[in-house]
């Protein structure tokens, strides 16, 4: 029944499960590591990553099983490198696919889908890579959770810090949002507020993170949490009954989504759960004020040279990004793009967005409709591609990018007054 | 497969079905109207509700047939007055029921679940009653959709209005907060802001529901949108394993949704879909400052005196609540009763459920958080009792009430003054 599988996923589950990483492995020299809180390769100082024994995965996963799982990410538990008693569960995934004729006929894609995440427990996606980190921090019998955010982390990780009874310390640059600051406040973990980029921040983090026992979920957790976006591939594929997209547009910050969702896609390639992603074109779309990742695009190298973020999309800010080298592969290998979305048509999308699908989307979202819209004037997305545009925050976080076009029209409460001042606007406009 | 079931229900179904609805009939003298934009009886004054055959709906319905539903509130079709294939689906319902342990040790309540409604489309309960409303409003061949709205009605109708590609008015007292004016701006609905109380704002637009062939949700569409409330019902029982709560803590504003939730509990019991709602008591929870219900319930009288609000718990400020009689008359048939929350106390019980739960309400829900705790106290709600809050609304849309008490520690990117402040801030607290 299924209302009782995501009332059960509430609680832990009493079966223990584990999961199916063998180790941490470089991604530069392959060395391989014990499943600890480690980040950076000893010998190369490369990136570590999750390996699976997918042989194992193999036994076991089918589209059955996980059709039969919890309403949330965790259906995919078999992909995930957390043991199934640990998963902090706040509900996180499983969010809707929707059709967006709409919008699809305003740029002309004929097979247009929006995944919107900003129905998680926080509003952003980041509930998905805390989620599996949080779990794990959990597991390695942290007290601390922490972060370095660009503002939807510094929610999400302070939200499961609440729910897990943990002390939580969110780092972020000073000049964020308030919805963003307030959003994390509010679970009563302690703010840091930091003078600077976020470059800065992340750099003091990291410094945090050696000398302190804290669990970082996007430094030293890093390897376990940006697992979590796979679902984001997952899902996707198993709510277009079972078929990779012909295109996706992310949004880029670090570049780890993006990089991650192409990962799970093959993944699913791999394990015979999907026929192939290989026609999958993966398109990442960042603010014109922080590209440094399409610049590298644009020059054909995939070195992406650090840039001092000044954008509208502060989400995005980020002008150091951890995984530029990778997304710049990514791109390579599925015969993507990366694409500026100008400053001024942040506001634009977002407005576009929600005039024509009811979704009311943070300025992330907005460089992710700007960006489609290139791509499908460009014809780099043909009208009858399949294509997903992945919106990841929510609207309420950056009200004040929209707060120039709001403009109500102010009336007493008499009906004559009301009907003047009608009048009046329509004159106006 | 579920991904199928969820994917299909974005698009309009082609099979017809037809809603089980009957007529509409007076509340009081029982007067039958066809099934048109009426609300108030022409004999009586009285009322207007939807009355289904239910002899048709326990031919069909049953738990199986509900569990292969759609995971939104349209599962449930059987009991909303809407034909099938008119269903304006924007993946609204079906939303989590969390087991709160943490919370629930706090309060001294060992079975306490949250029911939470703000991870809707636009992140309050009204999506669902709007659902219903726009589906109708097309059904009525309407251009026009419009409402009265205390903040969240406004973004829904906007959303909804944008979706079906109606036009959209949306008319609210001007003192609402900023995140109810953009998250309802944001859609392209033309925003009214009157210089008056709800209950002024709502006489204004009864006048022009009479003037003008617009669809108001909650004046003209009332029988049908009041109907979508019941879902709140239906998905509790049914997550609970298809049963009922032994007592339901629901916030109180015009008294609606807390009769139609009662009402959404008997429908099951009496076709056979749970064994009983006998045992439920129904709790409603005001805001102090506009507290007509509870008054009425303390005094022992079902005539709720109209009052002008002031409190901090904006989209609860209705002074004149049309369902109030009818919310007596649920509180004496369910042994219920009604409390009002201390005004101070409503920002605490935002907090005390972000800290223990990690969910952000907005302040309806510190008012039900706040009312759980006095019950609880009061023993009005016992230890064991199995009981679900109902948390309607979202906090990132009323951040003024909290900002007094997110205090960040600001520090240069320097890791020595990092320690610095931290020490300072110690200090302090």
């Amino acid at each position: 029944m299924r209302a009782g599988v995501r009332l059960r996923a509430n609680t832990r589950r009493r079966a223990p499960a584990l999961s199916n990483v063998k180790s941490l492995q470089c991604r530069e020299c392959g060395s391989e590591y014990p499943v600890e809180p480690q980040y950076v390769c000893d010998f190369c100082f490369g990136p570590l990553e999750v390996s699976y024994d997918y042989d194992a995965v193999a036994r076991v996963i089918s589209r059955e099983r996980i059709t039969r799982g919890p309403l949330t990410m965790w259906r995919y538990h078999d992909l995930l490198p957390v043991d199934a008693e640990m998963a902090l569960d706040m509900n996180t995934g499983f969010t809707p696919l929707t059709r967006a004729r709409n919008l699809g006929r305003m740029l002309g894609l004929n097979n247009l889908y929006i995944k919107h995440v900003s129905e998680n427990p926080t509003f952003s996606f980041k509930d998905r890579v805390v989620s599996v980190a949080s779990a794990k921090a959990l597991e390695f019998e942290f007290d601390t959770l922490a972060c370095a955010s660009t503002g939807n982390l510094a929610g999400s990780v302070s939200a499961h810090g609440a729910k897990a009874g943990m002390n939580t310390m969110v780092f972020f640059p000073s000049d964020l949002e308030r919805g963003k600051i307030l959003g994390a406040g509010i679970y009563g973990a302690t703010l840091v507020a930091v003078d600077g980029t976020y470059d800065q921040v992340n750099r003091l983090c990291s410094e945090l993170a050696d000398n302190h026992r804290w669990a970082f979920v996007n430094i030293n957790m890093r390897p376990f949490y940006s697992e979590g976006s796979k679902t984001l591939a997952y899902e996707v594929a198993e709510q277009l009954g079972w078929r990779a997209p012909d295109a996706c547009v992310v949004p880029g910050a670090s570049g780890s989504l993006f990089t991650k969702i192409w990962k799970g896609l093959n993944e699913l390639a791999d394990l015979g759960l999907i026929d192939s992603a290989a026609h999958t074109k993966m398109h990442i779309a960042q603010a014109e004020g922080c590209s440094p990742i399409v610049t590298a695009y644009d020059e054909d190298t995939p070195h992406v040279r650090p840039v001092t973020p000044d954008t509208i999309a502060k989400s995005l800010a980020i002008g150091n990004p951890a995984d530029g080298y990778y997304s710049i592969k990514t791109i390579e290998s599925s015969g993507g793009s990366a694409v500026a979305a100008p400053e001024e048509e942040v506001v634009e999308g977002i407005q576009l967005l929600a005039e024509t699908e009811g979704i009311f989307t943070e300025t992330a979202g907005g460089v992710v409709i700007s960006g489609l819209r290139k791509l499908a004037k460009s014809g780099k997305i043909r009208p009858d591609d399949l294509t997903v545009a992945y919106i990841t925050g929510n609207g309420l976080k950056t009200q004040e990018v929209v707060e120039p076009i709001i403009d109500p029209v102010f009336t007493t409460p008499a009906y004559e007054d009301f009907m003047t001042s009608m009048a009046a606007r329509e004159e106006t406009v």
